[in-house]
This record gives structure tokens, C-alpha cells and sequence, in this order.
């Protein structure tokens, strides 16, 4: 089974370039299923119900979330009965929405799981305890597990992808916005990259306008942060698994931009 | 004017593969200088006087640090004689050392500067006010300015290179210990990384022992975290810059590992 | 001089209550002069121009603020003419408004400055330098000298109060809206208690309608937070001070609420 | 039942002052049982097994700690034989010790519990979760129920305490080192105290010698914190409770130190 995993869409800027090229990638990559990170893809900061629809239209098979999640308040009305996105895991019980789907791909079964981080981050439930208690449930089930781990610090990324070597198939990062050069498969067959990248805006900064941000950072007032204009790019990741034995057996970076143009 | 610049070197391990490799980094690139961040280059965490020397003769011209600057006592013994190494400049005023240092290098001068950053770091001054500051007070002598940001939070290293694109050379983040895949030259000429990645242990979660971290998310009871063993890997950047114009004209990523063997 | 200061006024409840007292307040302490936390005055967050008037006549002769300063957008617009409000002084150079205000009290000169912390807090500028540079600036000029240190840590506000000790003549902390019993005047004569806690709402956490903070903790979802309904509390201090010394001679609590009626 | 609780015990002033006054403090009150906080009671971080005898012979029932609670190693090797004290109960599934002992008290039951919060503070499991279930255990069993909720903020202390008024007896805080000026029984009777305070020494910054903690908010430099020596000072409460309906009918700051001396 190939997966496709597209990094935090951001905005209308990441929506247009994953569009583009998304014909382009599934005639170049042919994935079975595709997976995408929508925590920023309305308007930079949650999901609405028309943009929900617009991704699963365009090719998602399904939607990670973060910590950007309520951003957007119309999802409280339409998470429970959205089939097709997950959320963290493990945010607390109650939470509305599940943090893990599971889908019929050619045959096998996948399951797609979200969780968050906690170093940096808001105090929820431990993550590495919850992918215990989903992987266990799963294990009988699921030929193929792939986590979208949602989390700010290096060291609990990696973490807890060694942590699951062996017992997932992959584990890649978001939420950082920024592309990292590290995807590997660990010895016991997990695709691993500690974070993805965003798709959205090139030259902004997380895909925010930068003068705010540059601002933000100089004076410590409060600046409106809004998606800013221009060049585009995106990020993705596309892995290879072996179905019969649920390890991984390749996981590659896609980059797109003015300075990497794609090649079919 | 080429710069080489070595990530995070990590314990013995780190220094074994960067010595190993460092012959065969400057016989096939040929840097004019050579720039090393040495903040867990002993023992994982801080600096001694025996391996500032060491690092010195092995081939780096100049040492940064950051976080990890105190780690070792006896580096407030000898820091204000080392002229080779540079701390944070915006660590606050009375601290000992020194925050920028100027070299000639072929015939142009150099001006080398560590910053720490703020967002899930230790309060410290402004960093952005205090590039400000440096930059000025070296623009007339400097042909090129070289920063080694070392910081955790991804927005705060873009804003800086942004802030200062078309003012400065480079600026590459430390900290994160992970390689990031966003290397670029900056509209305005900065040549940007967001993160350069650590050289030492290839198979440790930031180059320390991966049960201990492990543990530590589990249970967060106190563990030791020692620099682990095994197989390495090595992360650098080249830079390539014009001292006319003190702009860079490219930068390129380093990666040497098990996975990625280095071709002369 | 006897200076009343008087805790973090928190949105209506907090004007009224303050307001109710303050005619007996005037006639059972009879203070010199009346120095307000307004950073919350305004709906819970922020300081409008029609508060800022309102409180300057119902008796307040200065303003202090903290972290909420900016949340009310038109302080913009009348913060460089205010004569009576200060923010925190170490917010970095640039920021609009004045960090320290010097008024004539009964042919005595009181500066008061306003500080704010930075653990567990936004990186702002060293409030022990700024508090260090602003004595220096007054000296020869101000006879009695008050800092409303805005933070959150015990252990800074602490430090900051035994560092000043012999050098300004009282640190009063805000920002928990929780008073401490801990008011003394330290060993050199500065007067000092760790929080002087809130003025609003008694039943509610820290001004704010409970149900929703306590939903907040308990689920991490976006809650609004409103200022709530019922009963009020009054906290404040009465500090005598010795003008020819500059020192301070006691510091006394005031606590008004329905467990604590206030007597004449 | 009356309800004799002790703030954080640091080091050996700590233990000195409380041993000095412990049975004046048991003529004067006469309570039922005496509670202590003892994260620090031994060298000002941790808890040794000698310091665990000693603070039991010197009349403490109940130990209970926080998030110093592993600092003196040895604290691994007695805890799971120690029946008399209890770490924060959310720490993690597996972690050593116990977060709740039951005590038999003059013939009633009487329910401690320590739980620890999350804000500024390390992710752990939920403690409004973790007061949920062992309220719910010990419900039908004891008669009883005392918290103490080690944690820094004011909201997540205030928000526990409102959370559980009608279902648990008491909640007092620690951690701060400063106690607060706002004990009070809630509507429903919950004895309630923000941070009782430390039992320690009066002149330094939370127990700690000054000079230290002031240099480290000045350089960042490493410093090491000793328990100071010189004057010393008592903080606790005493809490009166109706056995027959669980609720508490007043809660009493007391302090000991040179500005507050003790009578009988
Ligand atoms: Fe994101
Ligand atoms: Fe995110
Ligand atoms: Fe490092
Ligand atoms: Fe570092
Ligand atoms: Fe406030
Ligand atoms: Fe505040
Ligand atoms: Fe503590
Ligand atoms: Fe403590």
C-alpha cells in the first residue's frame, strides 16, 4: 500500500497549490489513499464544513487535525457526523470527533490515527499511552497503522516513533510548518519523519504574513495574523508499506516550489 | 567566500565522525572557513577546555554554542581567553565571553554571531534588537555576516532570517538537533536554515540514549540522559557567499549517515 | 505619605465595589494618594478611554496595567496622552504609553513604576535592569518610590522585592488576582507583598464565570471567558512611608467581601 | 474532625521550627490528625527515609509531596513500604507510591489525597479527572476528604477547588512557598486555601539563599540553590469539619515568624 501525506494545508494559498497538483502527484506517485492535514486549511486556522468538503472532493481520503482543531466553531456541528476527519486522540474524553478512522484500501485495511503532543503544547492526555491502547485495539484488524503525530519538540517526535518501531507502520510530524530532512525507516520497519512541512504560502512565515509576525516578535503587541499572498508550496511525503507484514519499506519527501519545481 | 558550518556536534561520537569526515569535507568543498556549534560537544552537554582545543586542531576556526554554554563549569575558567569560541550575544550584559567575533578569511573579514532565541527558551534580550545592534556596529568592517541561530521555535528563526534578509549573509538554527529540508537563499540574499541538525549518534533520539528519553514521556520520573553509542551521522551546511556584495549565493545541506554515505 | 493601592480592578463588579468603598475607604485610611490596577477594568481585559476617566474620578490619581494592556484596541489611540496610566516599563523600547509616572504628593515627589515579569510569562526586557535604570533616573529627584511588579512567579517577584530592598520603598505584585498573606516590610525598608490580589467578582476564578474555566481545564476546548455575576470582594494595601528616608513603615491588607464586611 | 495541615517543609529550618512549635500547636488546636507537605523537607528538595521517621515521630500522620518528590534518590527504595505518604495521585499509571491513603480518625475515615497541576507545570494526567475517580472509590468508605493540590497557578487551584465544593471536604494548595490571604469554605462546604505556604526559613526567596535566586534572574547563569539559613517561619492551617455531612465549617491561616509570634 502507498500512501500520500500532504502537510498542513494553510489557507487558500494551500488549497490552490495541492489542487494543482494533485492530478500531477497521483499520476506520478499512483498512491492508494491519501491522507492530509487540515488543522490550518480554512482561511489558516481550522476546518469549515465547505472546505471539508472541498478536500475529500479534490482527493483526501482523509483529514488530520492539531491544535488549531475549534479554531473554526462551525465544527462542532458537523465533526460527529464527518466521516473522513480525525482529531488527536488523545485530547480528553468528551472531546467531540474520533481520533482514529479505519479504511479499506485495495483490499487491506488502514488505520489513520491523530494524536498531539504535549511538550510546548496544552496538558491532554499522554500520547504514548494512547497509542498503546489504539494500536492494541487495532492489531487484529489493520494490516497497515499510519499516525500523523501533531507536536512541536524534536525530542517527543522522535520518541515516539522509536517507542512504536516495530508496532506501526508510520509515524510522520506535524505542526512545526517547517520541512525537516530527516525521514528514515527505523530498523523495525517505521516510516518516520519528524515533520512534514506546510503547503501554502512560500514566502511567508508558517504561512502568515511576515511583517505581523516579524512585529509580534519585536514588540510583543497584538498583531492580526492573516495567510499571506504569493508564491506557494508544498509538502508532502509519499511511503511505501508492505501490507502482509505492516512495515514500511521506503518513505520519500515531496517538496514543490519556484526553487524545486515539480517533475512529472 | 565558502563557508562550511557543522551542526550540534554531540559527545565523543560527534567528534569522532566530524574528525573522520572533516579531511574529506574540505578536499571535496574547500571551505575557506569552517564554523562548528560545540554546545554538547563534551559529554553531550557544554564545552571543556581539552576538546575546545581539540575541535580547534581537528579543523573549525570558530565555535558556537547556546543553551548548553554552562554545562561544564570550568568553561567560565577559560572562556574569556578563548578567542575561538563565541556565546549567545544576547545573553544579558556581565555575562562572561563574548557574542561575536571577527576573522579575516582570504583577504575579507568575517564576522561570526551566535543568538539565542526566546519562545520556549530561557528570557533573555532581544534578539532581533540585538542583530540590530551587531550588524551596525560591524557594517562598515565586516564583508560578510554569518548567524548562528539557536533557538526551538520554528517562527521565531523565520522571522529573524526574514528581519534580516538583505542586511546579514546567513542565518542557520541550531537546537532542534534535526536537519530541516528548508534551505534556501532569501530574496535579498540571506542563505536560510531553519535547523541544521546535529552531528553525532545516528540511532539516539537527539543523540542521547533512547530508553532514557522514552521513559521520561512515559513516567516523568528523573532519568539520566547520556550520549548513546553505536552509529553516527553527521549534519552541515555550505554556504557560498560573495564578498563584494557580502550576499550568499547558495546554501547546501550535509547529511552523512548509514543511510546516506558521503561520496567524495 | 500613606499610599492606598488597590488591586486588579476586574470589569463592572469591580469599578462598582471599588467605587462603593472608596468614599470610606478615603475617610478611614486617609491615604496621600491612590494608586489603581486597571489592567482588567474594562469587561475583564483592557482599559477603555471611558473607564480611565471614570476611574480617575471616582478617585484614582495613577493607573497601572500588566499583560491585558493592549486587549482593549482603542488604548492605542489615547494611551500617549494619558497622563495617569502606566504599562509595565520593561515592555521593549518603542511601545507606546510610559513605563513610570512622577506626581507631587504634599510637596513630596512619588514615582511609581509599573514592571512586569517574565517567568511563565512573554520575553519582555529584564525587569530587574529597568527597575535598576529607572532608580538611578529618579534618585535625586523622588522622594518615595512605588513599583507594581505584574507577574506570576513567587520566586520573582520575591527576588525582585529583596533586590530593591534599600532602594525603592515598596513592590507590590498583581496579576493572580489571589492576595497573599505575606505583606511585611523587609529588613531595609522596602514594603512588599507578593500579589495584592483582585478587585471584582467574589465567586468567581479570578473574575471570570467558573463554568467555563472550569471547561476549559477540564476539556481544553475554546471557552469565552465573561466576567461573572453576584457577589463582590475589594482587595488592596495601605503602605505608610517615611518621606525624608524614602522608606517604608508598614503595609497593611485590606480585604472587603461578604465573609469580611469592611468597618469604619 | 478537626484537621491540623503544614506547608511545604524546607530542609532542616523547616523541620527545627515546626518540631519547636508542634506541640504548642497541638495544645493550642488540639487537632485530630496533623497533615504535612514534605517535597522539601529534606536539604530543600526531596525526602529521605531518615527525614520520613523523623517527621513522623514528630506527630505528622500524613506526608504529602509534589514535584520534588524524586529528588533525593533514595525516595525509589522506601516509598513502596512507606504507609504514611502520598505523591500526587495523576502522576502516571505505574509511577512508585500511592496518591491517596485512608486513616482512621477517631473512629471515623478520613481520605487524603494529593493530586499536582498541569499549568506552567509537566504534563501529567488530568487531576480534575483524577479527584473524579477517587472521590468516586472512596466515596461510600470514608467520611472525610482532604486534598492537598500541589500547583502553580491560581486558576487551575481555584477551578479544582469550585469543581469539587459539595463532594470533597478540603482542598488547600501548595507550592507557591507564599500562602494566600483567601481561605474560606465555598458555598457547599469546601475548606478552601489557594497555597498555604512554606515552614522554612523567613528570609530568603522561597526557602532558597537570596543571592542565588537574584543572580540567576539576572545572568541565567547556573547557580546552585541551598536552603538558607537565620530566621524561620510556620505556615499551615487549621480545618474544622462536620464528620457526620462531610463538609468543612471553617478553615484558619496560622503563621509563625518574628513579625508574627506565636501564642497559646
Ligand atoms: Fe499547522
Ligand atoms: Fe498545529
Ligand atoms: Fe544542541
Ligand atoms: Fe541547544
Ligand atoms: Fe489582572
Ligand atoms: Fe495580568
Ligand atoms: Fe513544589
Ligand atoms: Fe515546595
Amino acid at each position: 500500500m502507498r500512501i500520500l501525506f500532504i502537510g498542513d494545508i494553510v489557507g487558500s494559498p494551500g488549497r490552490k497549490i495541492w489542487k494543482e497538483y494533485m492530478p500531477r502527484l497521483v499520476s506520478k506517485y499512483k498512491p492508494d489513499v491519501t491522507i492530509v492535514n487540515a488543522e490550518n486549511s480554512s482561511g489558516g486556522k481550522g476546518l469549515t464544513k465547505k472546505v471539508y468538503h472541498e478536500l475529500l472532493e479534490a482527493g483526501a481520503d482523509i483529514l488530520t487535525m492539531g491544535n488549531h482543531m475549534w479554531d473554526k466553531k462551525e465544527i462542532f456541528d458537523f465533526i460527529d457526523d464527518a466521516e473522513h476527519v480525525i482529531r488527536p486522540a488523545n485530547f480528553p474524553e468528551g472531546t467531540p470527533g474520533k481520533g482514529m478512522v479505519i479504511k479499506k484500501v485495495r483490499g487491506k485495511k488502514l488505520a489513520v490515527i491523530n494524536l498531539q503532543g504535549r511538550t510546548f503544547m496544552n496538558a491532554i492526555d499522554c500520547p504514548f499511552r494512547k497509542a498503546d491502547d489504539l494500536l492494541s485495539e487495532v492489531r487484529q484488524e489493520a494490516d497497515i497503522t499510519f499516525i500523523d503525530f501533531h507536536a512541536e519538540a524534536t525530542s517527543e517526535k522522535l520518541a515516539l516513533a522509536w517507542y512504536l518501531d516495530g508496532r506501526a507502520t508510520a509515524v510522520v510530524g506535524t505542526h512545526t510548518h517547517v520541512p525537516t530532512a530527516d525521514n528514515r525507516v527505523l530498523p523495525n520497519g517505521l516510516a518516520y519523519i519528524t515533520d512534514v512541512g506546510m503547503t501554502g504560502p512560500y514566502d511567508g512565515i508558517l504561512g502568515v504574513e511576515r511583517e505581523a509576525v516579524i512585529q509580534r516578535f519585536l514588540t510583543n503587541l497584538p498583531t492580526r495574523f492573516e495567510v499571506t499572498k504569493g508564491r506557494e508550496q508544498l509538502n508532502g511525503v509519499v511511503i511505501d508499506t508492505d501490507s502482509n507484514t505492516g512495515k514500511a519499506t521506503s518513505i520519500k519527501r515531496i517538496h514543490i516550489s519556484d526553487d524545486a519545481p515539480f517533475f512529472d
